[in-house]
């Protein structure tokens, strides 16, 4: 699918960056024996029409029913990644939202996040992002009934008493978890979902194949011989990272957990450092300003012991590494940080699995008086160590057309 | 007050590392008009009560009521940091166990952690510490009626499921929350107490305060004139950091969280790289090995969201910065990157402030063969941004004792 994004008219002044997308739909030991193509061409089409629908909400325009477009104001990092994941939330392809797994006690307990970072000092034209940023991140866990934990990861985000709004739920916390965030999402009117509408048989038949075996079960252990290998494929955290036309990077990032988790699990998903980042910063001894937005999926205990996505961020802002692309290598790619940690488990028992999307961009510090040049580009990257990682994101090709494009394994699908 | 360790007896070999410790009981705005005499005498015995009894334990020995010591096997540094930690939540000064502070609806929520390393790569002599290091470290959240709630924490990082003991509670999982860990807590034999052994006074009448100035308090604002200061000085997160003769540095911290915090609020205590880490590694292009242990204190939302453990970790571990002291400095000191991430909200809402504490150790790669030189020393360090933390320490003077040091400010209490 390739999509060409015109100079925006007269009227408007150019953008200052080329909105670009990344979406993930989780990691870990999918082989292509276990995505037949009936069902590698609904994660597909699912991944591109999500993506496709989140550039095109970047750029201020809507697609109608009939396929005609309507110019609106253009998302914010923030708003886009957060309309990713609500339609990934309502897939029931994906751990997360409606198609999250059970606990070992047969509840659900979905966990999500937002993180936010700009790349002008002085970010404009962005009102929630400008708020979000006094905060910079957020997660939410242990929930039941959100439709969108998403969602809810947003309204934490935003919802800060720095101004003395007390009460009415405002707080600085990041972290908020279990009943009373769920009451605050009614609150806020966010929508509530019964129990039957997170039901899906495949995600049952998981929880008891698990219980049968033990207290947990790994989906990362290959299949036996004659096993139906599609009740293996639930894998499935889901994320998007975003950067908007005014220089804006968020990751969100949403999943049902592990399957059959003890109850109170929390994973590396709403964990700020762990399962997300986001995160610019001024070069020193230099005259450019660089910035990231990452999210994770995997295994995410194993993302939690070594502080994934913070110790890729680390590795760039540091100067340990030159590219997003080597920092998520070092900790998500094949023998990698991740892949170490698991020691004589790698393999074994799903530890250390998994891979993490992300978008960098830099900019020069005088950046914002050079409005009439061309726009500034951020660039999707990703890595994983096992197996493949079903991802979307968007791609600058040769002449300059950006291009969205769809992978599941290192090389395509179809070859 | 001065200890000096001798040389064990001929019957033992040399330990290859001398035994470090620090403690903290909490940082922020604490200023010497806020610590009478009669308090600050409180504060410090018991800080230099439980770090002496803790090197101690470390040293192989115990005290016995008549001040008599007897030989016991050497504690390990995950026992020493549970050992210190437990005495500060039996502890009413601290918020922490028994000294716990409310939440917004008038309950406790109490969150600790432990984490460890090593500097041998195959560590010796300390079964528990081998099987911690396939966990590294781990956070419990939301408890109530735990009595040791760092306890838990280390239960919870010693029963991995890792040789396939799966049910009876046993997971690879790092983040446990909420009443199902608290039911594992009884299951393993941890003291559990009724909600009134957890009620303090002190902490209601600081609660009750908050709630009649909005839905949260804030520690860090100034009292007002003809106000109580004594209600004010509600820090109190409390930590320790060890290293043992076999070179493992483990940390372990312990909070009541904030007062008045929404339920269900998830601070840095218990959340792996933000308010704790330990970690060691081979220096690159040396053949060295480093390893260093970290806890933190003050406004934890503000070191949830600057990761502020893992990123001085990462600065050492990086080489942005040459030791420790220096690493938590850049984060945790006047002007750091905690201040910093508060902007204009520094020093209005207590946003950003506290302190960190941790141990660092180097020791060649050779170390193994060494057995017969001296032992190899940790170096305990500690910075905060704002009036004082409330700190206890093993520190080597120039001829070679081992003192056992406490303070509260930058200078000594008595001048």
């Amino acid at each position: 699918m390739t999509v060409t994004y015109a100079a925006s008219s007269e009227s408007t002044p150019q953008p200052r960056f080329r909105p670009t997308v990344i979406i993930h739909g989780g990691a870990g030991n999918i082989v292509r024996s276990r995505i037949p193509p009936e069902l590698y061409e609904r994660y597909r089409a699912s991944l591109l029409k999500y993506l496709h629908s989140t550039v095109t909400l970047l750029n201020g325009e809507q697609e109608e029913g009939d396929g005609t477009k309507k110019k609106i104001t253009p998302y914010s990092a923030i708003d886009a990644a957060v309309h990713a994941v609500s339609l990934l939330e309502d897939d029931e392809l994906y751990n997360c939202g409606r198609g999250s797994v059970f606990t070992l006690t047969g509840t659900h307990e979905m966990e999500a996040s937002v993180m936010v970072c700009s790349l002008l000092p002085e970010t404009q034209g962005c009102e929630d992002v400008k708020r979000a940023l006094i905060k910079r991140g957020a997660g939410v866990m242990m929930l039941k009934n959100v439709r969108h934990p998403v969602q809810l990861a947003r309204e934490v985000l935003l919802r800060n008493d720095v101004e003395g709004h007390r009460g009415n739920g405002e707080s600085m916390h990041s972290h908020l978890c279990g009943p009373y965030v769920e009451s605050l999402a009614k609150e806020w009117g966010l929508e509530s979902k019964p129990d039957e509408w997170f039901f899906t048989q495949k995600r049952w038949d998981e929880h008891m194949k698990g219980l049968g075996k033990g207290a947990s079960i790994d989906h990362d252990t290959l299949p036996k011989p004659g096993e139906d290998i599609s009740k293996y494929l639930s894998q499935g955290t889901v994320g998007c990272v975003c950067l908007d036309q005014w220089g804006n990077i968020a990751a969100a990032t949403s999943t049902g957990g592990l399957t059959n988790k003890l109850p109170g699990r929390i994973g590396d998903t709403p964990t700020l450092g762990t399962g997300y980042w986001a995160e610019a910063w001024d070069v020193p001894s230099s005259s450019t300003r660089r910035a990231l937005g990452l999210s994770c999926t995997g295994n995410g205990d194993s993302f939690v012991r070594v502080a994934a996505a913070h110790s890729a961020a680390s590795l760039l802002k540091l100067g340990a590494k030159d590219s997003l692309a080597d920092a998520i290598t070092a900790i998500a790619g094949p023998g990698g940080e991740l892949q170490r940690s698991a020691g004589p488990r790698w393999g074994v028992t799903g530890e250390g699995s998994g891979g993490i999307i992300g978008i960098e961009a830099e900019v020069p510090h005088d950046a914002e008086e050079r409005q009439s040049e061309e726009p500034i580009k951020g660039k999707a990257v990703f890595d994983f160590n096992r197996g493949g990682m079903l991802r979307a994101w968007t791609e600058e090709d040769a002449d300059g057309v950006l291009r969205e494009r769809m992978m599941a394994f290192r090389d395509e699908y179809y070859s």
